[in-house]
């Protein structure tokens, strides 16, 4: 049977903490559609975890969390500007475009992943005309969809010119725990003009969880109504909020974040073939041909092939040193 | 602090066998979005319970669940026929229209939460004009948001005229545990002509879950890709299917529903207020005035007033004969 | 072959005047998507008439007019407060919900197509819950579909409260002509909170146009795009404007308009049938059994049979008094 | 003032063949909807020009006839198959999104606007994964957005192995007179595997009517309540049937069309700058850079700068031969 361990981020079991938090909070009787007491104190230590005065609520879907946010920043004959591989442009069966009703996604290239200022600010400079959908909103990810982590100050020289349109900005955060180990200053994230940011459970490792932090309070708004009709107001909140408490009260989340982006560095060491992103957090692509992805999966390890060619390895914080050392090992004897 | 025992069926925490489940799914690496083995083995249980061959997907919400099988029955200049306090007409913030792009629900009559048979043929007999959505699908609910519960026999009564028109058949399963403990017979859904079921784990005690049942086949073609983009394709799977091998291996899902209708039997045994619906399955709906309701809530138990008038009473797997005797000396103090 | 003069207000011709100007504006190459000359012009008799600073725009359909104007005031998991019987809730196929994502329709009651203030009030004061579309705005018909006539003052006691909760206004006026020939003054509008207005122009004996009228300002925003998105931007927009002008210029509009109330008073005054509502405009409403009713359609004349069970009878600028003389020979003989 | 004579073929009036017989409809009282006889008249007309048996509506925007028909041909999480710069693509506001609740386009290469069959074998090849959009029908434009011209044999190669896929295909007409009076045989297209096809009228030089085209008679089901809920099923229908007729009956439809193909190529033969494309129709796309573009603004003439960076000059029914000659001496002056 193939291993999955390198696959993604979300093949990995939940963590301790997070199960263990779900356990615990899975006693009694309580109100439901997030007004519990465990989704309370969740959202506080969100809050604190960012230091800021935000709306906190827990859904149950990444993808539907994106979605939903772009759908609060941009009308339908608008569209969002984002980097033409993040995830809500390949990754996500057009769900921004459902959610939103057809709103518009305008691909921005960048290397590595990351949004190319000049094109944004190209993109920006566009005249509004009928015909096609004038931007509304940024969508940035951090980290990356090529394991590459953004600064606070490159955030802020994206989002400046997109805030002084009077635009929105999304931060996809669902690896923001690897981008937060490897250096980024999630304290920040409040002063970088984000509008809706999702901060991922699923692949920081919890069972399936999202965080939805409304910074603009206008669009905090009836969110609940919004939520509900969009399917993602869960009845039973206690178990999508457990998680983060579990994850969040004693620092597993960004300790489990740093022993993942270890991993993909101690692959990336071990790694014969040639590597193409900088390995900033916990992925790692590299350069691999047709035939010999062919041997690596015949060997048994599952990787996919990436949109930009390369083949992608992902760790998580349940990816041990020995796992690393035999798919190193693996490697070497296919390269 | 109120307590939420009555409020509803899912206030309650999740079963043993349930989270017994979970925990033990939460081993080793899989693969994602529902291809895993857990989602593989409980798909094998719903089946084999419903003595059917049928596709099976794993979702996070009901109101999703139910929205999207709608959408896959209907075109958005069509119309849904249901109960006008069916779930999907009162409770999920107009999800159907919002997943169906504009569908329309038609609201039938009829007692105790049972669509009138009469009022059906009467909507069914409504000839297509342009300018009103014709009817496209029916959907059913059993056990009915009134506690009451539809044989085998009353639902093909109604399902018979619909596919005759050649409308598909949508099947709210919300509470089909509790339809079940009630003497509904769940082998026969597959002989009522239901294209889509949804098997509900949430209210039944499990953490959120919903088995999606797709008995038409050719409704089953790209149903992931439709899940993904509404947000309801799990990239960890194994979360949503486990709680249902828990709750189907052993025969618990259908123990403690037996057991939460027998409370709201006992309750009904210890009812001061007059009860307006046939107890049947795990809820109960009585007649009482505002003030008193608001004495009830000050005396710390709280249950909403429903659409009819009612105040309705909900048990659950958890729901324990102290409880239920301490809520009647409660409602006989205030009564 | 059946008649149809007084089957709707849409079955006649074009007027001498909508036609005169439509061909003059036939003439010469013209810039397109409604920045043409023609179109200036008609807006500016349109915002004359009205006395007021608002954007016009001139599109096909008055059912896409109407839902584009609620899906501009409301957001989908939102609500529009209507008369039961208006054209949105009733006459458009769902439409409002198409357009606007699923958004709701919240039915009121009220005599002669008028909403009761007191059943509006009661739909005000609903606390918002996460479960049910709340109200974002007010949706009005003047004249009603009952051909009855709202005064200023009467549209002012309905739009005051729905202001003091910052929800938006959005007046249907696919008959705003026969109301202004009944009393309604058109300049009062501008007073009362109206966000989005239509001006009908096809039931006013244009061919097909609507002038969509925005009071706030805020909503013009990309107002072109979104008609462009909606299919309502016409590339040869003066074809839409050029009726306008003719109709405007030299008060066709009200002369044609006051012509066909005329014609339903003068039809009231032969009807052998009991009148049902107040004969305001340029409809009339009468009880007349099925048997009845066939035996109209038998001897020629064609008419629709309404939601409150009466049949209506609709004139026009084209309706003669020959016709209305035929029509009340034809009905005594059947009465 | 600016001339627009070039800018678009929507800029020209209307033909005096449409006009008159749009004048000769507006007799009388009809029934509404487009079951009056002159909508009944016109559809037997376009049945006549295509030599098929096939359901014919016509519409008031071609935006939204294409963005109907691919709703009615693709589901959301389903995917259009079109030339990277077809009008639906690139210039209706994203409106296929908006009516088809996210459908996506998959944009294909090909030289002057027609789709590369080695991309489309390429794109019909794609697995279908759950998170992208998979294809479920083709697009075709016929003459192109830069005025080439498909034969039915050209199409037919393209249809062939979509239709294999059992995917749908739609035509966007919207200067299919142009292109058959280059050549191309309207009688084969009911061969070519088209379901639904857009027969443009605008373009053509009528006032504002598309007629809409329904092969597939199992799409045509409930097509009028899918019109009227999208905003284009007019009232007043024969508006839009009667320029058809007059265009029909006569011979004018073609007629005209090969006069602006002809006044293109004169165009071509004054060009003092380099054409791109093949000038098989009625558009003529040139290489200008920029500044030679502004004085051309500068000496009157108005045309757009295209997709491809080229300026594209329109010709249509209206383009005289004197203006083709004044704007080629323009053009010498500014070269």
């Amino acid at each position: 049977m193939a291993r999955y361990d390198f696959a993604s981020d979300n093949t990995a079991p939940a963590t301790p903490e997070a199960l263990k938090a779900l356990i615990a909070a899975n006693e009694g009787f309580t109100s439901g559609y997030g007004t519990d007491q465990v989704s309370a104190q969740a959202a506080d230590l969100v809050r604190q975890m960012l230091d800021a005065d935000a709306e906190v609520r827990f859904v149950a879907s990444g993808t539907a969390a994106n979605s939903i946010s772009l759908a609060a920043l941009c009308r339908p004959f608008e569209s969002v500007l984002a980097h033409e591989h993040a995830h809500v442009c390949t990754d996500e069966t057009g769900a921004p475009g459902f959610f939103g009703q057809g709103l518009g996604l305008t691909r921005l290239p960048g290397a590595s992943g990351k949004i190319d200022p000049a094109a944004l600010a190209q993109a920006l400079d566009q005249p509004d005309v009928s015909y096609r959908q004038p931007a509304a909103a940024l969508s940035l990810t951090n980290a990356t969809e090529y394991g590459t982590v953004y600064s606070a100050d490159a955030l802020k020289a994206l989002t400046t010119p997109v805030k002084a349109k009077g635009y929105g900005v999304h931060l996809d955060g669902a690896r923001l725990a690897n981008a937060a180990a490897a250096g980024f200053d999630l304290k920040a994230i409040k002063t970088l003009g984000v509008d809706i940011l999702v901060v991922g459970g699923t692949k920081a490792g919890m069972p399936p969880t999202e965080a939805v932090v409304i910074f603009d309070p206008t669009l905090a708004r009836r969110f609940d109504a919004r939520l509900k009709q969009a399917g993602q107001l869960p009845s039973k909140g206690r178990f999508y909020a457990a998680p983060f408490i579990g994850m969040l009260e004693g620092g597993a989340f960004l300790r489990h974040a740093a022993h993942a982006n270890a991993m993909a560095r101690k692959l990336a060491g071990l790694m014969p073939f040639p590597v193409r992103h900088p390995v900033e957090a916990n992925g790692l692509f590299v350069e691999m041909d047709e035939p010999t992805l062919q041997r690596l999966h015949a060997s048994g390890w599952f990787a996919y092939r990436f949109l930009d060619g390369t083949v992608r390895f992902m760790c998580s914080w349940a990816t041990t040193a020995e796992a690393v050392e035999a798919l190193g090992e693996s490697l070497r004897q296919i390269a």
